[in-house]
């Protein structure tokens, strides 16, 4: 890079761009995956810089700036992919979440209000309603003639969501619901909409019944329509709303707070599509046993959280767009026997914060592509007719995204923050408002930690239905009971990588690192270790007297196991994602991209790998330095790279870029 | 922990605390160091809850409140002890530290704002100003009848102070200088005080002057005492203030920008403790040597530094109390065989999460005081008293750690919103108020990056004198040249560490990790390392074309060697902090906390060890256990730990701690 300062100076006027147009368009194809064309409308529609948040505002006006944006939206249809096509949408499940990814390069409160509507809340009346529910509020609820909410989260059991206390109690002399916030601790916190817009909110309440001659008790976790405000924003009888207040962030966002006193619904309120009750309070349901029903539920309502995870993607890339063109005029410090300063960019340590962020962000992106199609896949099916298997693989690998990707995403833009000095703590160069409205991502749609842990337990339990809704104990007596070798591969082997392993050596440690197969080799073993090791440690403990204490030992373990399962999982889409590219410059770009993701990902976890003499003394230092080459010979790219992403430019506007 | 939590169900009224009061006392007094009174006494005065930032105020009132509570605090002569005796103040600069560090736990803001008015307006004003300057001026400083500013930072150059555009041109017709911007990027910016409040402001700005018969030039950046508003906030003929607006948080802080077109100011209110100009325009110093003068008055300026450092430690230590409070009271899932759940710290993730971090805390905190006190008294002393080598060693010593803790700190505070779920996203329970407060404390009084490696350059460059001021590639070219072994401890060891170091077995692979001298010889020895390692890297390139690239490819290499010294200099601290610590139950729940930090420590850095053979594969894994049993000794004592803090209660008001 120094020496190529030398020689070229860049021109500020135009971008420090090395890349060629073909490449840059060639990446963007292979970015933008199979949804390029909703892409592409909505960065047209969204290339207005008054869709940035606007740090003055104070929470109603900002709130109401939200809605306003969203109404737009709702008149040009916008949420009408999300729904099937005999509920009144036009039933494009992957063109639903890649729309709501892509409000997220505007503002992130745009992105999750509107997530909380169509996705969460019209989600559950879509997934857990029935025709009576369909006729009656799809229509609505696209168009925003109902702003609803999704009552799930209570003020002591967020990510315990089967031990939520509010109860629906139903009374067969009047054919209703008694909806009731038992203890303080059952109050509905931090719902979306319930702040200030939402008039109902489909709230998760523990269903109470009993049949004639039988003694009502819980059937479980279920979702009912409840009402909770008026046409004028008044609480409904019995229902007492309050706000949030101010946050760290997502400010456009209302969340509130909802408890119920003895508030009575109409029976038919209960979204009864999984269950159903009689008349006479009988329980009925086509999935008998209580827990996989209620797993059964939580699974049709997954798009929330592939859609956080896609749109942290999207945030992630916003901030590096931001922090790398910055990189890319800030001067400071003299060039040595050069007319001109080098950029920050031009610094090893600049480029070794930014761009292995930039090649995991390419990773991520691929990832998600892939999970979007999936989910679009699986949900264009007749629910009926999706294999248990490939249904539970799907919420598995959107759990783990999720995790993953958001994690990575809170960090990138602490990092992009802190990389623009001064100038990133300024609003209206929009970092601190990124950094601010990212955090919550690792926490709702199932806090980071928990997730991880449920991807572990998932791949532990070779994906057991049974295992479900088993606290510690009773997951490690669970496993520490299976029969035979955990390590068989769940998923099946794609092609791409088959063929890539089929033609190189086995042994990991003697061939090239720069070798695709290698990588692999690598990604794989680890999981495979962790996994096998892991399940091992948990069945010599049978026996144990304590067998949380067994779990909470092994907790760690369970989580690189699951993390090493998540990463391997991202490095195969990429390695597809480079197959699939039709442009031969993009493709080698990838592959260079697709190195550096590797190599820092190795280096992140190189104590490990030598631990495990997965990885031999050399080897490590051949990754070390490998990590610098590749920022080296990627400096170049920077420009091209972010470019790639296509992020609408009237919302990369930021007085930083103005000047160096 | 599992064990425990079966047979002691802890009673939420009483909180879960494990360890005895002559227990906590003793951290306590260890922990507050030598102004053990001034935090106490600070202690009461802000035992308040107004004085937390209140989320809903806008920028106006937010900083009017910061205002007044700094006229309170002026009142009761907060400030006097910053200042010496025969300037009017009362002389105690450890108490000045200190009690700005204790600010932090109430509001950054406070902490920030008071930091520019008392620390570095008034520092500037104090020690590079001279009698006339003093008896003019710091008597209303403290007293806030004057309200300054501190006008370093340019657009264009933040890190690089020695290429400051703004320009002091001498004119000996009227004896007087003009101050300019000269170009966009010489405007001042980001400066606290100067969006509204600051009538002067401490200008940093080329000297340039000629004598008879010479040509004016620059002499180097120097310090001007520049009014910029009147009496009604108006601006000055010539100056342009504008407001940088919303920023990630400070919100009390009124930080601006000022241009200077032409502004003349009488020549006397040049600061000349370390410069003069004659009437004629002779430029007159006691330094010949431009650089030398330059970073002398840099050098009495790093109490701005330290106060960073130390509230940054402060704002971490407060978030871990608020943090761990809300994990001993807040339960997920059901405990096995059990009647209650278990609090989220019984899992070890979570106390993987926060107790690494809550035992560096402890090692920040004690080193922290070091360097206070150090500074105390070194800034006790006549300046001309002050040997050379202890200066650099000090103005070292505040970059190093003022990196290291505030890299700590936000990074803690993040982790902790995290590790409490939606409650931590609330603005009521004060964590991402934190969170946007500490962020830019990596950035401000030097990026962390920068001082980082002025760190690692200053320890491979013997702390000479003569290389302060080279760019990358002359320091290259420094190091080169330099003759004999670099390894040389530059620091006198210390009595406690040589004792420890005397009466244990030389090699650190063979004598237990747990014994303390293994722990200092691991972290001596990694640091050796490096040092060698990059000093011979560099020597090699002695005849590179490019010194830069040679610099570039290094460049890790030395940041890492950097933080190796940083960190072991903390674990010397903390070793001492033990040593002098008279309680020996104290003492001895210290002896496990100082072994966390120091498992984790090396945990973090594994792959290091591991790949230069300073740690076994057995070693390596037995610290991964050893950090997982740590965490279970010290889950029974982290409230303790926290309460040792003595946050004052009222500043740790947080609606989640009322229920779990």
């Amino acid at each position: 890079m120094a020496a190529e300062s030398d020689t070229e100076t860049p021109d500020p006027t135009t971008p420090d761009q090395h890349t060629d147009k073909t490449t840059v368009d060639g990446l963007r194809a292979a970015l933008d995956g199979p949804w390029a064309q909703t892409r592409d409308e909505l960065r047209e529609a969204l290339n207005r810089r008054d869709l940035l948040a606007d740090p003055a505002l104070d929470l109603g006006p900002a709130r109401a700036k939200i809605l306003a944006e969203m109404k737009e939206l709702a008149s040009h249809n916008f949420a009408a992919a999300g729904f099937r096509t005999e509920h009144g949408g036009t039933g494009d499940v992957g063109k639903a979440i890649v729309g709501i990814e892509m409000l997220g390069y505007a503002d992130l409160s745009l992105m999750v209000k509107s997530g909380v509507q169509w996705g969460l809340f019209g989600g559950a009346v879509e997934n857990l309603g029935t025709a009576r529910h369909h006729d009656k509020y799809v229509a609505d609820l696209i168009d925003l003639n109902l702003l609803g909410s999704f009552g799930m989260t209570e003020t002591g059991h967020g990510s315990n969501v089967q031990a939520l206390e509010t109860t629906a109690t139903y009374d067969p002399a009047t054919r209703e619901f008694v909806i009731d916030s038992t203890t303080e601790l059952a109050r509905k916190d931090y719902i979306g909409g319930a702040g200030e817009h939402a008039t109902v909110s489909a709230v998760f309440a523990q269903l109470i019944t009993g049949g004639p001659g039988e003694e009502p008790h819980s059937r479980g976790v279920h979702c009912f329509f409840v009402p909770i405000r008026d046409k004028n924003g008044k609480d409904l009888p019995g229902v007492t709303t309050s706000d949030c207040g101010y946050k760290g962030g997502l400010r456009g966002v209302d969340n509130g707070r909802i408890i119920f006193d003895k508030v009575r619904i109409p029976a038919e309120n209960l979204l009864n599509r999984y269950a159903d009750v009689a008349e006479d309070g009988t329980y009925q349901s086509p999935i008998e046993s209580d827990n996989r029903r209620f797993f059964t539920m939580l699974g049709t309502l997954i798009r929330g959280r592939v859609s956080v995870g896609a749109t942290a993607g999207a945030a992630a890339r916003k901030a590096l767009t931001l922090a790398i063109r910055y990189a890319l005029i800030r001067r400071q410090f003299d060039a040595p026997d050069s007319t001109h300063e080098v950029t920050i960019l031009d610094y090893r340590a600049h480029q070794r914060k930014l761009l292995p962020l930039l090649a995991k962000s390419y990773a991520v992106a691929f990832a998600q592509n892939e999970l979007t199609a999936e989910l679009h896949d699986v949900q264009s099916l007749d629910p009926d007719d999706v294999e248990p298997h490939r249904q539970r693989l799907l919420e598995s690998w959107a759990a783990g995204l999720k995790a993953y990707g958001s994690s990575h995403a809170s960090h990138t833009i602490n990092v992009c923050r802190e990389a623009c000095g001064g100038a990133g703590y300024m609003d209206e160069n929009q970092l601190p408002i990124l950094r601010g409205d990212i955090d919550v991502f690792t926490t709702f749609e199932g806090d980071n930690t928990v997730l991880t842990q449920l991807v572990g337990k998932e791949m532990l339990g070779l994906y057991s239905e049974e295992m479900r809704g088993l606290n510690a104990a009773g997951w490690v007596k669970f496993v520490a009971g299976l029969v035979g070798d955990v390590v068989a591969e769940k998923t099946a082997v794609r092609q791409v990588v088959q063929t890539l392993l089929d033609s190189s050596d086995e042994n990991p440690d003697k061939s090239d690192l720069t070798d695709r197969a290698t990588q692999i080799r690598l990604f794989r073993n680890r999981e495979d270790h962790l996994q096998r090791t892991c399940a091992q440690r948990l069945r010599r403990a049978a026996d144990a007297d304590d067998p949380f204490a067994v779990f909470n030992d092994a907790q760690d373990h369970l989580l690189k196991a699951a993390n090493a399962h998540i990463e391997r999982q991202v490095l195969e889409s990429f390695i597809q994602a480079i197959d699939d590219c039709d442009s031969k410059s993009a493709a080698e770009l990838l592959g260079k991209v697709c190195d550096l993701f590797v190599y820092s990902a190795l280096e992140a976890d190189l104590s490990w790998f030598l631990m495990h003499r997965h990885v031999s003394v050399e080897r490590a230092k051949a990754i070390r330095r490998g990590v610098n080459e590749l920022c080296e010979d990627l400096r170049p790219h920077a420009r091209g790279l972010v470019d790639a992403f296509g992020i609408p430019e009237e919302l990369l506007v930021a007085p930083m870029l103005e000047h160096g």
